[in-house]
Protein backbone atom coordinates (compact mmCIF):
# COMPACT_ATOMS: atom_id res chain seq x y z
CA UNK A 1 0.00 0.00 0.00
CA UNK A 2 1.69 3.07 -1.10
CA UNK A 3 1.47 6.50 1.11
CA UNK A 4 -0.75 7.97 -0.69
CA UNK A 5 -3.42 6.22 -0.52
CA UNK A 6 -3.51 5.24 2.70
CA UNK A 7 -6.26 7.35 4.66
CA UNK A 8 -4.87 6.91 8.42
CA UNK A 9 -7.81 7.36 11.67
CA UNK A 10 -6.50 9.51 13.85
CA UNK A 11 -5.85 8.93 17.59
CA UNK A 12 -7.06 11.92 20.37
CA UNK A 13 -4.82 11.91 23.59
CA UNK A 14 -6.40 14.55 26.13
CA UNK A 15 -3.56 16.47 28.36
CA UNK A 16 -2.81 19.62 30.56
CA UNK A 17 -0.36 21.74 30.90
CA UNK A 18 0.67 21.46 34.13
CA UNK A 19 3.02 23.90 36.49
CA UNK A 20 5.41 20.62 36.39
CA UNK A 21 5.36 20.70 32.43
CA UNK A 22 6.61 24.53 32.50
CA UNK A 23 9.66 26.41 33.03
CA UNK A 24 11.06 29.47 34.47
CA UNK A 25 10.13 31.49 31.37
CA UNK A 26 6.18 29.96 32.49
CA UNK A 27 6.16 28.43 29.07
CA UNK A 28 5.90 24.90 28.76
CA UNK A 29 9.08 23.23 28.72
CA UNK A 30 9.52 21.55 25.32
CA UNK A 31 10.64 17.95 25.86
CA UNK A 32 7.17 17.83 27.29
CA UNK A 33 5.61 17.94 23.95
CA UNK A 34 7.40 14.58 22.80
CA UNK A 35 6.93 12.76 26.50
CA UNK A 36 3.19 13.50 25.06
CA UNK A 37 3.96 12.57 21.79
CA UNK A 38 4.84 9.42 23.44
CA UNK A 39 1.97 8.64 25.57
CA UNK A 40 0.01 9.49 22.37
CA UNK A 41 1.42 6.59 20.55
CA UNK A 42 1.03 4.14 23.09
CA UNK A 43 -2.58 5.59 23.59
CA UNK A 44 -2.87 5.38 19.98
CA UNK A 45 -2.25 1.98 19.58
CA UNK A 46 -3.91 0.81 22.68
CA UNK A 47 -7.31 1.99 20.75
CA UNK A 48 -6.55 0.37 18.05
CA UNK A 49 -6.00 -2.86 19.21
CA UNK A 50 -3.06 -2.84 21.35
CA UNK A 51 -3.17 -1.87 24.66
CA UNK A 52 -0.11 -1.54 26.69
CA UNK A 53 -0.65 -4.05 29.44
CA UNK A 54 -0.73 -6.85 26.51
CA UNK A 55 2.00 -4.98 24.67
CA UNK A 56 4.17 -5.31 27.38
CA UNK A 57 3.57 -8.66 28.36
CA UNK A 58 4.15 -9.76 25.16
CA UNK A 59 7.78 -8.53 24.67
CA UNK A 60 6.44 -5.67 22.22
CA UNK A 61 8.24 -2.37 21.92
CA UNK A 62 8.28 0.53 19.34
CA UNK A 63 11.89 2.19 20.39
CA UNK A 64 12.35 5.44 18.16
CA UNK A 65 14.85 6.02 15.14
CA UNK A 66 13.68 9.63 15.10
CA UNK A 67 11.93 12.90 16.36
CA UNK A 68 11.05 16.13 16.11
CA UNK A 69 8.84 19.06 17.00
CA UNK A 70 7.75 22.62 15.33
CA UNK A 71 6.82 24.53 17.99
CA UNK A 72 3.78 26.82 17.18
CA UNK A 73 2.77 28.64 19.79
CA UNK A 74 3.34 28.59 23.40
CA UNK A 75 1.40 26.78 25.96
CA UNK A 76 0.98 27.71 29.54
CA UNK A 77 -0.07 26.35 32.91
CA UNK A 78 -3.84 25.37 32.80
CA UNK A 79 -4.29 24.87 29.04
CA UNK A 80 -5.89 21.73 28.03
CA UNK A 81 -4.83 20.67 24.81
CA UNK A 82 -5.27 17.15 22.58
CA UNK A 83 -2.56 15.74 20.59
CA UNK A 84 -4.14 13.92 17.31
CA UNK A 85 -2.12 10.92 15.95
CA UNK A 86 -1.78 9.67 12.41
CA UNK A 87 0.03 7.20 10.80
CA UNK A 88 1.85 9.02 7.96
CA UNK A 89 3.56 5.69 6.28
CA UNK A 90 4.22 2.05 7.14
CA UNK A 91 7.99 0.69 6.47
CA UNK A 92 8.48 -3.06 6.33
CA UNK A 93 9.57 -2.78 10.22
CA UNK A 94 8.88 0.33 10.95
CA UNK A 95 6.58 3.79 10.87
CA UNK A 96 5.95 7.36 10.98
CA UNK A 97 3.49 8.67 13.18
CA UNK A 98 2.62 12.15 12.91
CA UNK A 99 0.93 14.19 16.12
CA UNK A 100 -0.61 17.82 16.29
CA UNK A 101 -1.07 19.30 19.52
CA UNK A 102 -4.25 21.69 19.82
CA UNK A 103 -5.04 23.58 22.44
CA UNK A 104 -8.89 23.70 23.68
CA UNK A 105 -9.66 26.84 21.60
CA UNK A 106 -8.39 25.22 18.74
CA UNK A 107 -4.85 26.88 18.11
CA UNK A 108 -2.14 24.44 17.17
CA UNK A 109 0.21 24.58 19.62
CA UNK A 110 3.05 21.85 17.95
CA UNK A 111 3.42 19.53 14.99
CA UNK A 112 5.90 16.53 14.58
CA UNK A 113 6.36 13.34 14.05
CA UNK A 114 7.87 10.02 15.23
CA UNK A 115 9.76 6.88 13.53
CA UNK A 116 9.26 4.07 14.89
CA UNK A 117 10.63 0.46 14.96
CA UNK A 118 7.77 -2.27 15.45
CA UNK A 119 9.70 -4.17 17.60
CA UNK A 120 10.01 -7.25 19.82
CA UNK A 121 12.54 -8.05 23.29
CA UNK A 122 14.10 -11.12 22.58
CA UNK A 123 14.01 -12.36 25.53
CA UNK A 124 12.01 -10.46 28.18
CA UNK A 125 11.76 -7.11 29.32
CA UNK A 126 15.36 -5.65 29.35
CA UNK A 127 16.72 -8.05 26.50
CA UNK A 128 17.63 -6.62 23.03
CA UNK A 129 14.84 -5.80 21.10
CA UNK A 130 14.48 -6.97 17.09
CA UNK A 131 12.11 -5.46 14.18
CA UNK A 132 8.69 -7.48 13.16
CA UNK A 133 7.34 -7.44 10.12
CA UNK A 134 4.26 -5.17 10.03
CA UNK A 135 1.34 -7.39 8.71
CA UNK A 136 -1.60 -6.01 6.25
CA UNK A 137 -3.72 -7.18 9.68
CA UNK A 138 -1.85 -4.53 11.79
CA UNK A 139 -2.19 -1.63 9.03
CA UNK A 140 -5.70 -2.39 8.77
CA UNK A 141 -6.33 -1.19 11.91
CA UNK A 142 -5.40 2.23 11.76
CA UNK A 143 -7.02 2.42 8.42
CA UNK A 144 -10.08 4.23 7.78
CA UNK A 145 -13.23 2.95 6.22
CA UNK B 1 -9.90 26.39 64.11
CA UNK B 2 -8.58 23.47 65.50
CA UNK B 3 -7.50 20.79 63.33
CA UNK B 4 -9.54 17.80 64.71
CA UNK B 5 -12.80 20.31 64.15
CA UNK B 6 -12.14 20.53 60.03
CA UNK B 7 -13.44 18.72 57.37
CA UNK B 8 -12.00 19.05 54.28
CA UNK B 9 -14.10 18.45 51.01
CA UNK B 10 -11.85 16.12 48.69
CA UNK B 11 -10.35 16.87 45.86
CA UNK B 12 -9.97 14.40 42.82
CA UNK B 13 -7.28 14.54 40.45
CA UNK B 14 -7.20 11.63 37.52
CA UNK B 15 -3.95 10.47 35.93
CA UNK B 16 -2.47 7.57 34.30
CA UNK B 17 0.87 5.58 34.61
CA UNK B 18 1.85 6.44 31.52
CA UNK B 19 5.28 4.21 29.76
CA UNK B 20 7.11 7.57 29.97
CA UNK B 21 6.48 7.30 34.14
CA UNK B 22 7.73 3.92 34.72
CA UNK B 23 11.32 2.82 34.87
CA UNK B 24 13.44 0.01 34.19
CA UNK B 25 12.38 -2.49 36.45
CA UNK B 26 8.43 -1.64 34.89
CA UNK B 27 7.18 -0.24 37.70
CA UNK B 28 6.29 4.11 38.38
CA UNK B 29 9.45 6.03 38.69
CA UNK B 30 8.29 6.93 42.77
CA UNK B 31 8.80 10.71 42.29
CA UNK B 32 5.95 10.81 39.58
CA UNK B 33 4.22 10.10 42.60
CA UNK B 34 5.31 13.84 43.52
CA UNK B 35 4.46 15.23 40.49
CA UNK B 36 0.96 14.10 40.96
CA UNK B 37 0.81 15.42 44.02
CA UNK B 38 1.62 18.72 42.58
CA UNK B 39 -0.66 18.65 39.88
CA UNK B 40 -3.42 17.55 42.52
CA UNK B 41 -2.90 20.10 44.38
CA UNK B 42 -2.99 22.94 41.90
CA UNK B 43 -6.36 21.38 40.43
CA UNK B 44 -7.26 21.18 44.10
CA UNK B 45 -6.97 25.16 44.41
CA UNK B 46 -8.08 25.26 41.12
CA UNK B 47 -11.64 23.88 42.18
CA UNK B 48 -11.88 25.43 44.80
CA UNK B 49 -11.93 29.20 43.56
CA UNK B 50 -7.98 29.39 42.69
CA UNK B 51 -7.54 28.47 38.47
CA UNK B 52 -3.85 28.27 38.38
CA UNK B 53 -3.80 31.34 35.76
CA UNK B 54 -5.53 33.49 38.01
CA UNK B 55 -3.04 32.42 40.52
CA UNK B 56 0.33 33.15 38.18
CA UNK B 57 -1.28 36.21 36.75
CA UNK B 58 -1.78 37.47 40.67
CA UNK B 59 1.83 36.47 41.96
CA UNK B 60 0.57 33.57 44.01
CA UNK B 61 2.43 30.66 44.81
CA UNK B 62 2.59 27.67 47.12
CA UNK B 63 6.23 26.57 48.36
CA UNK B 64 7.37 23.58 49.69
CA UNK B 65 8.08 23.15 52.53
CA UNK B 66 8.44 19.38 52.88
CA UNK B 67 7.06 16.40 51.40
CA UNK B 68 6.67 12.66 52.15
CA UNK B 69 5.16 9.65 50.43
CA UNK B 70 4.34 5.96 51.49
CA UNK B 71 4.39 3.45 48.34
CA UNK B 72 1.62 0.89 49.25
CA UNK B 73 1.69 -0.99 45.59
CA UNK B 74 3.50 -0.90 42.52
CA UNK B 75 1.71 0.69 39.60
CA UNK B 76 2.54 -0.13 36.24
CA UNK B 77 1.82 1.22 32.59
CA UNK B 78 -1.46 1.24 31.77
CA UNK B 79 -2.96 1.85 35.10
CA UNK B 80 -5.53 4.65 35.86
CA UNK B 81 -6.01 6.43 38.71
CA UNK B 82 -7.27 8.95 40.99
CA UNK B 83 -5.45 11.18 43.18
CA UNK B 84 -7.37 12.68 46.21
CA UNK B 85 -6.43 15.41 47.85
CA UNK B 86 -7.41 17.19 51.18
CA UNK B 87 -6.62 19.71 53.60
CA UNK B 88 -4.98 18.31 56.84
CA UNK B 89 -4.17 21.31 58.42
CA UNK B 90 -4.22 25.44 58.56
CA UNK B 91 -1.42 27.42 59.86
CA UNK B 92 -1.31 31.01 59.92
CA UNK B 93 0.69 30.99 56.19
CA UNK B 94 1.05 27.65 55.80
CA UNK B 95 -1.43 24.23 55.35
CA UNK B 96 -0.69 20.54 55.09
CA UNK B 97 -2.22 19.11 52.31
CA UNK B 98 -2.93 14.87 52.04
CA UNK B 99 -3.06 12.53 49.20
CA UNK B 100 -3.97 9.05 48.58
CA UNK B 101 -2.93 7.84 44.99
CA UNK B 102 -5.66 4.82 44.24
CA UNK B 103 -6.40 2.80 41.48
CA UNK B 104 -9.52 2.17 39.19
CA UNK B 105 -9.66 -1.29 41.38
CA UNK B 106 -9.76 0.75 44.07
CA UNK B 107 -6.55 -0.79 45.47
CA UNK B 108 -4.27 2.01 47.47
CA UNK B 109 -1.42 2.70 45.31
CA UNK B 110 0.13 5.59 47.30
CA UNK B 111 -0.06 7.98 50.46
CA UNK B 112 1.89 11.20 51.20
CA UNK B 113 1.50 14.97 52.09
CA UNK B 114 2.86 18.35 51.16
CA UNK B 115 3.63 21.08 53.67
CA UNK B 116 3.20 24.34 51.83
CA UNK B 117 3.26 28.19 52.44
CA UNK B 118 0.53 29.96 51.19
CA UNK B 119 3.42 32.89 49.61
CA UNK B 120 3.13 36.00 46.67
CA UNK B 121 5.83 36.67 44.51
CA UNK B 122 6.78 40.38 45.91
CA UNK B 123 7.79 41.46 42.66
CA UNK B 124 6.48 39.44 39.62
CA UNK B 125 7.16 35.90 38.47
CA UNK B 126 10.88 34.82 39.59
CA UNK B 127 11.24 37.18 42.11
CA UNK B 128 11.49 36.05 46.07
CA UNK B 129 8.52 35.45 47.41
CA UNK B 130 6.73 35.86 51.21
CA UNK B 131 3.88 34.36 53.08
CA UNK B 132 0.28 35.62 52.81
CA UNK B 133 -2.43 35.27 55.94
CA UNK B 134 -4.67 32.51 55.32
CA UNK B 135 -7.87 34.00 55.77
CA UNK B 136 -10.99 32.47 57.07
CA UNK B 137 -12.34 33.02 53.43
CA UNK B 138 -10.14 30.73 51.99
CA UNK B 139 -10.51 27.89 54.51
CA UNK B 140 -14.40 28.19 53.92
CA UNK B 141 -13.49 27.54 50.28
CA UNK B 142 -12.06 24.04 51.24
CA UNK B 143 -15.15 23.26 53.90
CA UNK B 144 -17.29 20.64 53.56
CA UNK B 145 -20.97 21.68 54.64
CA UNK C 1 24.52 -4.55 64.19
CA UNK C 2 22.71 -1.92 66.02
CA UNK C 3 21.81 1.26 64.33
CA UNK C 4 23.95 3.50 67.00
CA UNK C 5 26.95 1.50 66.72
CA UNK C 6 26.74 1.74 63.01
CA UNK C 7 28.59 4.29 61.14
CA UNK C 8 28.08 5.14 57.39
CA UNK C 9 30.73 6.30 54.82
CA UNK C 10 29.32 9.13 52.78
CA UNK C 11 28.35 9.22 49.67
CA UNK C 12 28.96 11.73 47.04
CA UNK C 13 26.99 12.70 44.21
CA UNK C 14 27.34 16.12 42.43
CA UNK C 15 24.54 18.09 40.53
CA UNK C 16 23.91 21.19 39.23
CA UNK C 17 19.99 22.43 38.69
CA UNK C 18 19.67 22.94 35.58
CA UNK C 19 16.59 25.26 33.24
CA UNK C 20 14.68 21.95 32.96
CA UNK C 21 14.82 21.64 36.65
CA UNK C 22 13.04 24.49 37.62
CA UNK C 23 9.11 25.75 37.67
CA UNK C 24 7.37 28.97 36.78
CA UNK C 25 8.61 30.11 40.05
CA UNK C 26 11.62 30.14 38.83
CA UNK C 27 13.46 27.35 41.45
CA UNK C 28 13.46 23.91 41.41
CA UNK C 29 10.80 22.06 40.98
CA UNK C 30 10.66 19.97 44.31
CA UNK C 31 10.16 16.44 42.76
CA UNK C 32 13.89 16.75 41.42
CA UNK C 33 15.21 16.42 44.98
CA UNK C 34 13.74 13.09 44.37
CA UNK C 35 15.03 12.14 41.20
CA UNK C 36 18.40 13.19 42.89
CA UNK C 37 18.17 10.97 45.34
CA UNK C 38 17.22 8.29 44.13
CA UNK C 39 20.77 9.08 41.19
CA UNK C 40 22.47 9.34 44.43
CA UNK C 41 21.60 5.75 46.01
CA UNK C 42 22.10 4.09 42.56
CA UNK C 43 25.92 6.52 42.70
CA UNK C 44 26.46 5.20 46.08
CA UNK C 45 25.89 1.82 45.94
CA UNK C 46 28.06 1.73 42.49
CA UNK C 47 30.97 3.16 44.62
CA UNK C 48 30.40 0.37 47.28
CA UNK C 49 30.76 -2.25 44.75
CA UNK C 50 27.45 -2.95 42.84
CA UNK C 51 27.70 -0.68 39.62
CA UNK C 52 24.29 -0.50 37.98
CA UNK C 53 25.04 -2.47 34.91
CA UNK C 54 25.69 -5.28 37.37
CA UNK C 55 23.26 -4.82 39.27
CA UNK C 56 20.80 -4.76 36.09
CA UNK C 57 22.50 -7.37 34.99
CA UNK C 58 21.65 -9.77 38.25
CA UNK C 59 18.15 -8.69 38.46
CA UNK C 60 18.58 -6.57 41.68
CA UNK C 61 16.25 -3.97 42.63
CA UNK C 62 15.70 -1.25 45.15
CA UNK C 63 11.91 -0.15 45.29
CA UNK C 64 10.68 2.58 47.45
CA UNK C 65 8.78 1.75 50.66
CA UNK C 66 8.70 5.65 51.55
CA UNK C 67 10.22 9.04 50.86
CA UNK C 68 10.49 12.31 52.33
CA UNK C 69 12.44 15.74 52.32
CA UNK C 70 12.16 18.94 54.01
CA UNK C 71 13.02 21.72 51.57
CA UNK C 72 15.40 24.44 53.60
CA UNK C 73 16.46 26.72 51.21
CA UNK C 74 15.29 27.45 47.35
CA UNK C 75 17.59 25.98 44.83
CA UNK C 76 18.04 28.42 41.01
CA UNK C 77 19.48 26.96 37.75
CA UNK C 78 23.17 27.26 37.52
CA UNK C 79 23.45 26.20 41.41
CA UNK C 80 26.21 23.33 41.73
CA UNK C 81 25.03 20.84 44.31
CA UNK C 82 26.11 17.67 46.02
CA UNK C 83 23.80 15.12 47.56
CA UNK C 84 25.77 13.58 50.46
CA UNK C 85 24.10 9.62 50.96
CA UNK C 86 24.52 7.88 54.23
CA UNK C 87 22.97 4.19 55.37
CA UNK C 88 21.19 5.48 58.23
CA UNK C 89 19.59 2.13 59.22
CA UNK C 90 19.97 -1.87 58.05
CA UNK C 91 16.92 -4.47 58.33
CA UNK C 92 16.72 -7.34 57.45
CA UNK C 93 15.47 -6.86 53.52
CA UNK C 94 15.14 -3.33 53.85
CA UNK C 95 17.00 -0.26 54.52
CA UNK C 96 17.31 3.45 55.46
CA UNK C 97 19.15 5.97 53.31
CA UNK C 98 19.72 9.81 53.96
CA UNK C 99 20.58 12.45 51.80
CA UNK C 100 21.59 15.95 52.10
CA UNK C 101 21.54 18.40 49.17
CA UNK C 102 24.38 21.10 50.12
CA UNK C 103 24.95 23.89 47.62
CA UNK C 104 28.54 24.84 46.28
CA UNK C 105 28.87 27.88 49.04
CA UNK C 106 27.69 25.18 52.09
CA UNK C 107 24.17 26.23 52.05
CA UNK C 108 22.22 23.05 52.77
CA UNK C 109 19.27 23.01 50.39
CA UNK C 110 17.11 20.21 51.38
CA UNK C 111 17.88 16.76 53.55
CA UNK C 112 15.52 13.61 53.13
CA UNK C 113 15.19 10.07 53.15
CA UNK C 114 14.68 6.96 51.21
CA UNK C 115 13.46 3.64 52.65
CA UNK C 116 14.03 1.07 49.97
CA UNK C 117 13.81 -3.11 49.90
CA UNK C 118 17.28 -5.24 49.14
CA UNK C 119 15.48 -6.57 46.21
CA UNK C 120 15.57 -8.80 43.08
CA UNK C 121 13.76 -9.44 39.84
CA UNK C 122 12.23 -13.30 40.25
CA UNK C 123 12.87 -13.94 36.64
CA UNK C 124 14.40 -11.10 34.99
CA UNK C 125 13.72 -7.46 34.00
CA UNK C 126 9.98 -6.53 34.38
CA UNK C 127 8.99 -9.72 36.86
CA UNK C 128 7.50 -9.51 40.06
CA UNK C 129 10.47 -8.52 42.63
CA UNK C 130 11.25 -10.38 46.71
CA UNK C 131 13.26 -8.84 49.26
CA UNK C 132 16.63 -10.27 49.60
CA UNK C 133 19.01 -10.93 53.11
CA UNK C 134 21.25 -7.69 54.06
CA UNK C 135 24.30 -9.64 54.15
CA UNK C 136 27.42 -8.96 56.53
CA UNK C 137 29.27 -8.25 53.91
CA UNK C 138 27.27 -6.19 51.94
CA UNK C 139 26.79 -4.07 55.39
CA UNK C 140 30.70 -3.75 55.51
CA UNK C 141 31.22 -2.20 52.64
CA UNK C 142 29.08 0.74 53.66
CA UNK C 143 31.00 0.67 56.93
CA UNK C 144 33.67 3.23 57.94
CA UNK C 145 37.02 2.08 59.23
CA UNK D 1 28.77 36.10 7.47
CA UNK D 2 27.61 32.85 5.67
CA UNK D 3 27.14 29.67 7.48
CA UNK D 4 29.58 28.20 4.89
CA UNK D 5 32.62 30.33 6.10
CA UNK D 6 31.69 30.19 10.40
CA UNK D 7 33.58 27.74 12.22
CA UNK D 8 31.56 27.33 15.39
CA UNK D 9 33.97 26.09 18.78
CA UNK D 10 32.52 23.26 20.63
CA UNK D 11 30.65 23.05 23.84
CA UNK D 12 30.62 20.22 25.79
CA UNK D 13 28.35 18.97 28.84
CA UNK D 14 28.78 15.83 30.59
CA UNK D 15 25.94 13.52 31.73
CA UNK D 16 25.35 9.88 32.97
CA UNK D 17 22.59 7.85 31.89
CA UNK D 18 20.65 7.70 35.01
CA UNK D 19 18.18 5.02 36.43
CA UNK D 20 15.31 7.92 36.08
CA UNK D 21 16.13 8.13 32.18
CA UNK D 22 15.27 4.80 31.38
CA UNK D 23 11.86 3.09 30.54
CA UNK D 24 10.32 0.03 31.29
CA UNK D 25 12.29 -1.36 27.77
CA UNK D 26 15.90 -0.92 29.80
CA UNK D 27 16.76 2.09 27.70
CA UNK D 28 17.12 5.64 27.83
CA UNK D 29 13.59 7.11 27.34
CA UNK D 30 14.09 9.39 24.56
CA UNK D 31 12.83 12.87 25.53
CA UNK D 32 15.91 12.64 28.03
CA UNK D 33 17.86 13.84 24.80
CA UNK D 34 16.20 16.96 24.29
CA UNK D 35 16.56 17.51 28.03
CA UNK D 36 20.44 17.30 27.63
CA UNK D 37 19.89 19.33 24.39
CA UNK D 38 18.76 22.41 26.45
CA UNK D 39 21.15 21.94 29.17
CA UNK D 40 23.64 21.48 26.84
CA UNK D 41 22.96 24.82 24.98
CA UNK D 42 22.06 26.78 28.14
CA UNK D 43 25.97 25.46 29.16
CA UNK D 44 27.61 26.28 25.94
CA UNK D 45 26.14 29.83 26.50
CA UNK D 46 27.34 30.08 29.87
CA UNK D 47 30.89 29.51 28.68
CA UNK D 48 30.74 31.70 26.43
CA UNK D 49 30.23 34.40 28.06
CA UNK D 50 26.43 34.39 28.85
CA UNK D 51 25.74 32.23 32.33
CA UNK D 52 22.68 31.51 32.71
CA UNK D 53 21.93 33.30 35.93
CA UNK D 54 23.19 36.45 34.25
CA UNK D 55 21.03 35.09 31.31
CA UNK D 56 17.57 34.95 33.73
CA UNK D 57 18.65 38.00 35.57
CA UNK D 58 18.62 40.26 32.57
CA UNK D 59 15.49 38.40 31.42
CA UNK D 60 17.31 36.83 28.49
CA UNK D 61 15.60 33.51 27.18
CA UNK D 62 16.07 31.02 23.94
CA UNK D 63 12.57 29.94 22.75
CA UNK D 64 12.59 27.24 20.82
CA UNK D 65 11.25 27.42 17.18
CA UNK D 66 11.95 23.50 16.28
CA UNK D 67 13.52 20.36 17.80
CA UNK D 68 14.97 17.33 15.92
CA UNK D 69 16.54 13.91 17.04
CA UNK D 70 17.83 10.95 15.02
CA UNK D 71 18.65 8.18 17.92
CA UNK D 72 21.55 6.28 16.54
CA UNK D 73 22.32 3.57 19.20
CA UNK D 74 20.55 2.94 22.73
CA UNK D 75 21.83 4.25 25.80
CA UNK D 76 21.35 2.35 29.21
CA UNK D 77 22.15 3.27 32.71
CA UNK D 78 25.33 3.82 34.35
CA UNK D 79 26.51 4.97 30.37
CA UNK D 80 28.76 8.15 30.45
CA UNK D 81 28.29 10.55 27.81
CA UNK D 82 28.71 14.00 26.39
CA UNK D 83 26.84 16.19 24.40
CA UNK D 84 28.89 18.20 21.76
CA UNK D 85 27.40 21.06 20.78
CA UNK D 86 27.76 23.74 18.04
CA UNK D 87 26.25 26.56 16.39
CA UNK D 88 25.30 26.00 13.05
CA UNK D 89 23.93 28.82 11.70
CA UNK D 90 23.00 32.63 13.13
CA UNK D 91 19.66 33.97 11.48
CA UNK D 92 19.36 37.38 12.42
CA UNK D 93 17.37 37.37 15.89
CA UNK D 94 17.60 32.85 15.62
CA UNK D 95 20.02 30.72 15.64
CA UNK D 96 20.13 26.81 14.56
CA UNK D 97 22.72 25.01 17.68
CA UNK D 98 23.38 21.13 16.67
CA UNK D 99 24.26 18.28 19.41
CA UNK D 100 25.78 15.39 18.92
CA UNK D 101 25.93 12.51 22.01
CA UNK D 102 28.54 10.60 22.30
CA UNK D 103 29.21 7.72 24.58
CA UNK D 104 32.63 7.52 26.86
CA UNK D 105 33.86 5.13 24.16
CA UNK D 106 33.11 6.62 21.45
CA UNK D 107 29.75 5.60 20.68
CA UNK D 108 27.51 7.85 18.63
CA UNK D 109 24.62 7.58 20.42
CA UNK D 110 21.90 10.33 19.00
CA UNK D 111 22.71 13.62 17.08
CA UNK D 112 19.50 16.62 16.95
CA UNK D 113 19.33 20.17 16.95
CA UNK D 114 17.68 22.88 18.29
CA UNK D 115 16.04 26.30 16.02
CA UNK D 116 15.83 28.81 18.98
CA UNK D 117 14.82 32.51 19.13
CA UNK D 118 17.29 35.05 20.54
CA UNK D 119 14.84 37.05 22.61
CA UNK D 120 13.87 38.67 25.95
CA UNK D 121 11.08 39.21 28.47
CA UNK D 122 9.74 42.20 27.63
CA UNK D 123 8.49 43.23 31.61
CA UNK D 124 10.57 40.04 33.93
CA UNK D 125 10.21 36.62 33.91
CA UNK D 126 6.73 34.97 32.95
CA UNK D 127 5.94 37.87 30.59
CA UNK D 128 5.74 37.92 26.99
CA UNK D 129 9.20 37.80 25.19
CA UNK D 130 10.42 39.06 21.97
CA UNK D 131 13.36 38.18 19.74
CA UNK D 132 16.48 40.27 19.88
CA UNK D 133 18.91 41.34 17.57
CA UNK D 134 22.40 38.72 17.81
CA UNK D 135 25.47 41.33 17.19
CA UNK D 136 28.66 40.57 15.98
CA UNK D 137 30.39 40.84 19.12
CA UNK D 138 27.57 37.54 20.20
CA UNK D 139 28.45 35.36 17.42
CA UNK D 140 32.15 36.03 17.89
CA UNK D 141 32.20 34.53 21.18
CA UNK D 142 31.40 31.65 19.27
CA UNK D 143 33.63 31.81 16.88
CA UNK D 144 37.19 29.82 16.63
CA UNK D 145 40.44 31.30 16.24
Amino acid sequence: MDAAAFHSITGVFRCEVHWSDCDPAGIIFYPTYFRWFDSATWAFFGAAGFPIKTMIETGMVMPLVGADCEFVAPAEPGDHCEVRSRILRWGTKSFVITHEVVRADGTLLARGSERRVWGRHLAGPGSPMKGQLITEELKARFRSA
